[in-house]
């Protein structure tokens, strides 16, 4: 791990943003940020399956089709998601002036916004201050901090090899599920990373982090993921089959997994992280589903933050999860503490179990017993908070 | 609409309770409670989809199965889920000792259970309060006072025809999600009815009312409804094919959704009953998946817990539901307010909108405008409370 490593700490990758008026204003507010890397950049992406979708999210499906870019324009303050035709022009409007600002071609430009649903962008204030945006190879924290709305830290991490850098930021602590995605995330290297391996090893870093969080259970209109690769550490080229596949797969997880435990851990009013494993599962689509559902109960997410040792929630979001569980191999545990054995409650120290569930990171460890495949998700607790941040959130 | 109407407004059906000791004592607690037809009854059932089923749901299940029954013994403060070996035998020892106290057979006895699950039943308690509940005409308002938990108003309703009395009890105020019935729910009449239209009326009317509300997205271990008919009105037999099949049919989804819509009224810790309608959507199934990820969704309950007019994420919930929707045909209205037309956003008077959101029933519709089917959903707003009353349910 790098410290303070960020999208900026790969070669070649400069950053930087700027108050634009987008977000009310604050002292240190951000809200309006590019990412430029000094040469072109092989590039993947992930979407929502939201069916309504943001323009910033059709536009950069478009811009990636031909699998190069090298530049991302960024904002909060403003998802311009259900915003019809204004929004697809404004967000191509943006594209273009990025593009003017670089000297290079609006094709190469991809995008992602976040903020309020419905709301139309104030244009002007955006394509009069991109050409103001400082660029430095030091910027990554400040375009990280453009990108948050209710979060109160910034996600951002950078994992090194001995050839070469993948950094990451993300955005996110509500309107979180595990269905593609999560809110806005952006990955970079320095590695030569041959396209399709590119693509493949982004997908695999996701189904295993980003898609394996819950904040809330909605799925955002924005939700997207972006990797872009430079090529420029001189590294051997990595494609599927290389010796290297395996280390640079690695790598993107953890960088993957550190910015998804973040985003969980910041979930809007959040005490505690929960971690939740399945283990022998017959397929992994089964432990990953089950541990997705307890997660994702808001039953177990109010248990947790009480501290209150009501297990027969846990068992009962695993038999409504769809994987066809058998009640009598269930075993289950908290932190280390057994509490079903083979179906069957065991006596426990109330309080102990209570302690357990007091700390900042809550294990809970479901036994299937009914094959070998195993699947964590992580979570936060559902507090007050949550509910007092959304019920304001325009207002 | 019978004044008072309950449980024990059709003809032949008694119903009594007591306190057992299994709920914390208070003042009035009522938590075991019998109800017994004096003629048996046609009688048919819906259980939770849950894979872990409460032992009373698989007991229930069984002596569902001959289509008879004469009497259904309920408690609760104990679920007696996610109990083993020791949960089936109680639950056996209750049926037999109900049909001991009534001189039936067990067979004809049916249960349900409601309450913290992964706790063991205090057994002796409820065998020895059995013989001591007192029947009585009058004793459906007793019976559904034994089956409240975090309940704080009853569910009852009667209605009445020319010829016959639908009665119905409900309970339930957390773990509500529509998926197959809600919690316990209990209809009995005096209506003859042929047992297979009989099963045909209480699906389609569940399908119309308890499927289409949500408190938490959570699915109980212990969902279960029961319908009864004694045939005692004397009326004649109704068939799929009698002339009198369409009236009992509306009769009944009346009670279903008078039930439903005072079970998310009352739901925790809620403050407004939200109804969502989705019309000219192209199936049923398209109109209610719709409505219920909008009712569902805890982003646009807390929205509306603070009159908060953030209708985004009521167009992002419509998106992330499954359905094939078209973002440039949708048109939205919070109560007769239109807010989005054929895609596009609306100007509006943001405090008008609020206030309409400060009602005790706020309305929202979604044209698809893409076929001719509506379907309506019920929900509350999610607010702290709801997160207070979980947070420390068994401690």
């Amino acid at each position: 791990m790098i410290p303070q490593g960020t999208v900026t700490s790969p070669r070649g990758f400069q950053a930087g943003a700027i108050y634009a008026g987008i977000k009310k204003p604050s002292p240190d507010a951000l809200d309006l940020g590019l990412l430029f890397s000094e040469a072109p950049c092989s590039v993947t992406g992930l979407f929502t399956t939201n069916r309504i979708k943001a323009a910033p999210v059709v536009i950069s499906k478009k811009h990636l089709s031909n699998g190069t870019a090298q530049a991302v324009v960024m904002n909060s303050g403003c998802a311009n998601a259900c915003t019809g035709e204004q929004g697809m022009s404004d967000a191509m409007e943006i594209a273009i002036a990025t593009a003017q600002r670089l000297s290079i071609s609006p094709e190469n430009v991809l995008m992602a916004s976040t903020g309020v649903i419905g709301k139309i962008l104030p244009i002007e204030l955006i394509i009069g201050n991109i050409p103001l945006i400082k660029l430095s190879p030091h910027g990554g924290h400040d375009l990280e901090k453009a990108i948050m709305t209710t979060d109160t830290k910034p996600k951002e991490i950078a994992y090194q090899t001995a050839d070469y850098i993948i950094g990451g930021i993300a955005k996110g602590s509500g309107m979180i599920h595990p269905n593609m995605a999560t809110l806005l995330c952006l990955l970079t290297t320095d590695a030569a990373v041959e396209l399709n391996f590119l693509k493949f090893a982004l997908k695999e870093a996701i189904d295993n982090s980003l898609n394996m969080i819950s904040v809330d259970g909605d799925t955002s209109t924005n939700d997207t993921v972006f990797l872009l690769s430079n090529s420029l550490s001189g590294s051997d080229l990595i494609t599927k089959s290389s010796r290297g596949a395996e280390l640079f797969q690695q790598t993107l997880n953890k960088v993957c997994i550190n910015l998804a435990k973040n985003i969980v851990r910041d979930g809007e009013g959040a005490k505690r992280l929960i971690e939740v494993s399945v283990s022998s599962a017959i397929s992994i689509v089964d432990a990953r589903r089950a541990a997705r559902t307890v997660i994702s109960s808001p039953l177990v997410k109010s248990a947790i933050y009480g501290a209150d040792p009501n297990w027969g929630r846990i068992i009962a979001a695993v038999g409504r999860s769809g994987v066809d569980v058998i009640e009598s191999k269930i075993d289950l545990y908290i932190d280390d503490i057994q509490l079903v054995k083979a179906g069957e409650p065991l006596p426990f120290d109330s309080q102990k179990v209570s302690l357990s569930m007091n700390k900042p990171e809550v294990l809970i460890n479901v036994e299937l017993n009914q094959g070998k495949v195993k699947a964590t998700a992580w979570g936060c607790d559902l507090s007050e908070e949550y509910v007092t941040i959304n019920s304001h959130y325009t207002t």
